[in-house]
């Protein structure tokens, strides 16, 4: 058996393509920058489908649809239009009906039910989305399809708002002596823009695999990379994340051996698109690698790790690579878990800052110059039990608060 | 009856003094600047107390001993002597000693117990106390205690660690035709210096009561004001508010018509001091007042003001003096509560921006003026029951983080 291959750039001459998808983009007008903001994704074949969405009570059209029509066919897709630009979010009746012509229009096209079509909208909340516009150009987009990385990269480019870089990886295993190949496509979770917020991932293989089975899979390569990730702790109205599986290789997801190494190669393209949205978040310095160890269980390692990223103390700290650990402490100590301070450790990097809950000497100098590097690790061990989480989080710095604050209307 | 009067001015001449309390406050070097570092509250008759802690796992020393202190002697408290520059917080075994050793030799002066003696410390966290100097000043610190409102002024800016400005607030009624006044001494939330963070408040009247009638007032006055508010939603290890009664005017709080007003007097002090707090905030340009409406409890009411209040994208906005409601129903919706988005209403001042979760035509430049007030109003109704809070927040700027950044070591 060959080792998990796992390629994270995405230069068209890298990147590996699952049998059974082609890939387009077009400009459609939704952008006032008249960027490209209008992108395919087709399964020729149809494909199986498993989704995860935002937890925000207040969901968008594009969201509330495609929930629907996933629970409507099955888990059955043949095609994924997202548009950018425009959230379609709070905008009512008036938003679903626009979504829903957009999906009916495809469909035509395609020759399927508009429930085979899954829609994606993000960029502004509260504006109507220009439909008209997208249906215009629905048939040039599908014209231009291609299965080609070109196809992927022009994707990956239409649905950024403001990311300032595609995100994309790849991850290819045997199953049989044959390929098997799982590619991922995100836009950040970076609020670049005024009004503008949501995470987008698709994935896409050509593995065989039912809907049950993706679910499955979805959920758990999910809880350990795009769920253990947070910018600045606002979930967006609609954060998706969509799994297709083409069936176009001879891999089957039932299999047992097959399963496993496409569970880890999925989780592998989830690390990597989760690494990529969260160092891309605005204004963003310093990424984070926190680990909480010794907690009594997952969820408590979590709730220890969301509460240090998500303090806005912490996050300034890490801004200006201070080794601030009163501050971790502190937000630890604020968590709502019942921790005992003085079983408390603190490490940066190497170092051990903070023993049992009180100050320890060290070396501020070389925690200054860990905390300094793009990527720096921290460790937190409650001293409570067995479980622990790798979080991936960021700094807050004063450009976030220049690109948030700047009034565009 | 005369109407309850209330004074917010911190000019000597215009704050009340109850009967019974002297002040003082002089340097002790804690402070590196040199500047007012440790400061004295006496009841030359003792006074009954009763207090609030910080809610954080993780607390200081003077808390530990401040907590145990009061316990023991069922709320009796001779004087308070506060040290800024140092919190004594994450400093083990002998920030307890260290705490003790100042409460033994102030009990030693007064010829009271030490457990008469209300420690609180507030500064640098994880940096040992240096117990010394405090110790050395304290016979200078008690020859110099005033009944006066210099004194309360030296008190007040003795206390303070990078807030601007002291936070002082007075009020007095009349019962049975003699005066009770009640006076608050505050230093603010803000963290305008890097591991500095507390929120201090002491109040003193010369009401006649039980410590387990103080605590009641005290709970019910902070409920609906000092804890109706948030910077950045981080929860100091220090924060202490402390309410004590000399009994040295003839007014009892046993008496039901004393005891309301009281009540009401209390209330309005402690709501003057958290507004000094946040317009003291670091960085602050805005302070909003978030009224959250048509909650099914209070208790939800505060969920979805502080998940509101702790947003950064929400924050941002406000620093833009932005309407974008987009940001807050986002916020709502994740906020933990059931709510149901076509029943929000969202106003900024007196316009409607979100009307049942949707966007509605409203004035963009007048809502940009609104919220470039220095003080502005935000509704949300969520259309779910009868109860609300007022919720008192600020913006977050890019000076935040300047401030919070700036790595000091």
């Amino acid at each position: 058996m060959t080792a998990l291959r796992i390629e994270l750039r995405s230069s068209p001459e890298k990147i590996r393509l699952p049998l059974g998808f082609s890939f387009s983009a077009v400009a459609a007008g939704v952008k006032v920058s008249g960027w490209p903001d209008l992108a395919l994704a087709e399964a020729a074949g149809g494909a199986s489908a498993a989704a995860l969405f935002t937890k925000n009570r207040v969901v968008a059209a594009p969201v509330e649809v495609g929930r629907a029509t996933l629970l409507s066919t099955g888990g059955r897709v043949r095609a994924v239009v997202v548009n950018s630009g425009n959230a379609n979010c709070a905008t009512g009746r008036a938003g679903i009906l626009a979504c829903e012509r957009i999906c009916r229009e495809a469909g035509k096209l395609f020759g399927v039910p508009a429930a085979e079509i899954f829609p994606s909208s993000t960029g502004i909340i509260g504006v109507r989305l220009p439909a008209e516009k997208i249906h215009a150009k629905l048939p040039q987009l599908i014209a231009a399809r291609s299965r080609s990385q070109r196809g992927v990269l022009e994707f990956a480019h239409a649905i950024m708002t403001t990311d300032t870089r595609p995100k994309i990886a790849s991850a290819q295993f045997q199953s049989a002596a044959k390929p098997v190949t799982i590619l991922g496509v995100a836009k950040g979770a970076g609020m670049i823009h005024p009004q503008l917020a949501t995470m987008l991932v698709y994935l896409f293989t050509d593995v065989a695999a039912s809907s049950r089975e993706l679910r499955l899979l979805l959920r758990k390569a999910c809880d350990h990379s795009l769920n253990c990730m947070s910018i600045d702790g606002d979930t967006s109205t609609n954060d998706t994340v969509l799994l297709l599986a083409s069936g176009a290789s001879s891999a089957r997801a039932r299999d047992a051996g097959t399963r496993k190494k496409l569970s880890a190669a999925l989780a592998a393209v989830c690390r990597s698109l989760a690494e990529q949205i969260v160092s891309d978040g605005e204004g963003v310095q310093h990424v984070i690698r926190l680990f909480v160890e010794q907690a009594r269980s997952r969820e408590e390692a979590l709730v220890v790790a969301r509460t240090i990223a998500h303090s806005m103390l912490v996050k300034t700290a890490w801004a200006g690579a201070d080794p601030n650990w009163g501050r971790i402490l502190a937000a630890v100590g604020r968590c709502g878990v019942p921790i005992d301070p003085s079983r408390v450790q603190i490490f940066i990097g190497r170092q051990r800052v903070c023993r049992n809950g009180i100050a320890c000497a060290f070396n501020q100098r070389q925690a200054h110059r860990t905390l300094a590097h793009p990527v720096s690790d921290i460790r937190v061990q409650l001293g409570r039990g067995h479980h622990a989480v790798r979080f991936l989080t960021t700094d807050l710095t004063a450009e976030y608060v220049r690109i948030n604050a700047d009034y565009s209307t």
